[in-house]
């Protein structure tokens, strides 16, 4: 057997691993009773040693050499696939075992201080675990950009984001960041000339919530013979191409959030069953990063499922569904509370305007201890400043400022820009997907998501890993990521309809 | 590190990732949509390949053999984890792989072409898949009886019931096969004496089903913040002894027989929570094997579920979930359609009396089978005989005889007796904890299973693979298993009651 090969059938072994861990884990959120819990790490850490051990495995080298000189006779998936192979077993090998250990237990223990710190708003209780996993999170981000020879942030970004780079970044959030703050003020001037969203009476049934986002769902396209829609704390996506896993929390005073969670997650969900069939169980078959999954649920969520023409379409199904009638159910007054605009402390409560600056603020921080320009002691304060500039508000403490997100305290760093790239990508994806059939906004006023999810099938998913997020956008769109058009569907939504 | 130790962890990490299987099992079972089969397919296939290759690694024979020498060291426990880690590794490498692959490819065709089969009522079309089975089940049992030293069929039955033997079932069968055909048509001439059961007029709506079930697993001693109930279509114990997923299927037009169903797969649930916990993931904390494990379920069933105390304290929790009144509702109207005997064609129908007619049937035709003795073309035949003689009814055609079963089409042979060893130790062990602990009948008449549970979780439970099945019951009831213990429990129940 040729070493491509070889090295394909390895890594097919690996995929199925990690997606039995996958289940494990959606069932660990959905099913499992707590009871089950060290059980569970058992099985995933057994699962975990072997894929590590399949990847370390002396041979790998030897493969991979010998199928780098057999790629002239490869085909360009199989060289792609190549690539992210290549790509993946560099940083599962990048890290000496010590240190992978060492990154493990500081995490889990900076974490489990976090969770402590975050309710009693005390930063100084969780700052020596936090400076000891930042300094294990830059010295794995060396050895990786040693490895790959880049920066130590584009090493670290590289694991959520294949082949993106701060520069790149760092120019798209600029121009962000200047056109946000004054489109910010215009928007809630505008706002608060027109009439306040009216609320909507509850309670709303558990059981009616679901029935209505399954309905949902099966209108943009989720087919429950591949799929299901369950129950967890935290909403996620989960499961495999084939039997795609999404779920949503329900809150019976309020529908409307939950509702757009689903569709959310239903996003994701159709960019995973619609990557490449023939590719399954290969790294060049999966996702092409977090930038474009984000992407593909904010296209469904905030392009589609926010429109007025679906919201439009919605409305009636939401009174059907409830119960409910008058103004406050009418369609008028739904796209109000879906597109209302209310700068905030809490990034995961942001609307789609005042999202970016949450992010582009944890980007700035975050690349500024990287680089070791801002120390784990100045955080708060640097927080703060940047919330006055970003969104002119500054929070009271600092569990709604620089201690309400996990990431960092859990070890994920290099991970916040992706949302905000995802965004951006989610606009500039759609303004292409209508100029080539414009049909679209009207198919998803009938409720009609065919010829939106077809040209997304085709432009899009049905790529996998094959090209790098910039090109797989260049491709789609005919341009790279430009966040002109970000700002334009902004100011199309929020100043002129 | 000692090779002993050496053979814990990696028997260790071997159970970890049976556990991971196990819930792919019961995710596939009952959560799965049917468009993930294939997925999982290959997930179940991964931790497959890597179990077996962790255990054919040749470095184990010198484990093995260095840890005997070790022994002498050892405590009581691990020399019996010994035994019975040795026991596994000889399962698992005594056949060539591509003996193991033509078993597996015989297997599945085979069972294939029995459903279509079966459905047809055709035996001939399956002879010829069966005949080739049966020769590669032969040359197997071949193999691991020249490693174990035992007979052919022993070898077999080994894997299910480690340590058991055809000479011992042989004599208990025949007592049994001596004493059933009188005494069944002595207990149908008195119950034809007696008035019939009054049938319970449904529906039965599933949830309601569904709360009952749950609420009596409770009464048993189930602990939810361990394991869950759900539905599949074949009810099956699954998970780990932290957490422990039984499973059921509802009839709206007939509660009784999911019911008593749930009460079953609760037996088994509690001894699987009663395992040794110092010995998890161990080889000598797990099951003592199908025999013990029966016997736990049939004793919660059969001899505590079926009794007239716990009938008594049942009949209103019905009536109240179910909304029912008069006659039928009654307690003696329960027992009675609770035990019920009534001789028929289908083994899982079977009631407490005629099952281990059933049971004797197979085995002697299995093990004839095995020995050479019988011709596949020949079952059909051989059957219905066999059904005339222990039964006296005669099956009108193969469907509701020799192709009832999966067992033999899918290559699981030796397993039948463990069923009907099951309900006998049921029986004994049932006796010796009422003899030690007297107020254990009217306990359960009040719904408080707390000094039955006590006392298995001591006797049977705690103790593991630490004994074989032939010792635990000898330690638990201070003799070996003795069918006329059993046959005196159905005289009490029967004839006596």
């Amino acid at each position: 057997m040729s070493a491509y090969l070889t090295l394909e059938q390895r890594f097919r072994r690996i995929a199925a691993l990690r997606d039995a861990q996958g289940l494990l884990n959606w069932d660990m959120s959905t099913m499992m009773p707590e009871g089950g819990a060290e059980a569970r790490s058992e099985q995933l850490a057994a699962i975990e040693v072997t894929c590590h051990e399949l990847m370390s495995d002396p041979a790998m080298a030897d493969f991979f050499e010998e199928a780098l000189e057999e790629a002239q006779g490869l085909g360009v998936w199989e060289r792609a696939n190549l690539r992210e192979m290549r790509r993946r077993w560099q940083h599962e090998t990048a890290l000496e075992a010590r240190l992978v250990e060492a990154l493990t237990r500081a995490g889990n223990r900076c974490e489990m201080i976090w969770r402590r710190a975050r309710a009693d708003s005390d930063f100084a209780a969780v700052r020596p675990a936090l400076e000891e996993l930042l300094a294990l999170v830059v010295e794995a981000a060396s050895a990786k950009a040693a490895v790959f020879g880049c920066s130590r942030y584009d090493a670290l970004l590289d694991e959520y984001e294949p082949g993106g780079s701060s520069a790149t970044i760092d120019r798209i959030f600029g121009d962000l960041a200047k056109f946000l703050p004054d489109f910010l003020e215009r928007v809630l001037t505008r706002q608060q000339a027109a009439p306040a969203p009216l609320p909507l009476a509850g309670p709303f049934p558990t059981d009616k919530q679901r029935a209505l986002g399954r309905r949902l769902m099966e209108v943009v396209g989720f087919d429950f013979a591949h799929g299901r829609l369950d129950t967890s704390l935290h909403p996620f996506c989960g499961g495999v191409p084939d039997d795609v896993r999404i779920t949503t929390r329900y809150d019976e005073s309020d529908f409307a959030k939950s509702l757009m969670g689903v569709l959310h997650e239903t996003g994701h969900a159709m960019y995973d069953r619609g990557l490449p069939e023939q590719w399954r169980g290969q790294p060049v078959g999966d996702a092409c990063g977090m930038a474009i999954h984000e992407s593909q649920s904010l296209l469904v969520e905030m392009q589609a499922c926010r429109s007025p023409e679906f919201l439009r379409f919605m409305a009636p199904l939401a009174r059907e569904a409830f119960g409910g009638s008058g103004p406050a159910w009418e369609a008028d007054n739904l796209i109000r509370i879906y597109n209302r605009v209310r700068p905030g402390f809490i990034r995961v409560d942001a609307d789609e305007v005042t999202y970016p600056a949450h992010v582009i603020l944890r980007y700035r921080l975050e690349t500024a201890m990287i680089d070791g320009d801002l120390a784990v002691g100045d955080l708060p304060g640097a927080w703060n400043d940047g919330m006055r500039e970003l969104l002119g508000i500054v929070p009271p403490d600092d569990r709604l400022g620089c201690l309400q997100d996990i990431h960092w305290y859990d070890g994920a760093w290099g991970y916040f820009p992706t949302y905000t790239l995802g965004a951006m990508a989610a606009a500039q994806i759609f303004a292409a997907a209508r100029a080539a059939e414009p049909e679209i906004p009207a198919a998803i006023g009938r409720g009609d998501f065919g010829p939106l999810m077809d040209w997304l099938r085709k432009n899009v998913h049905a790529h996998g890993s094959f090209y790098k997020t910039e090109d797989l956008i260049a491709h789609a769109t005919g341009r790279p990521l430009d966040p002109g058009i970000f700002e334009a569907h902004l100011a199309a939504r929020y100043l002129e309809a």
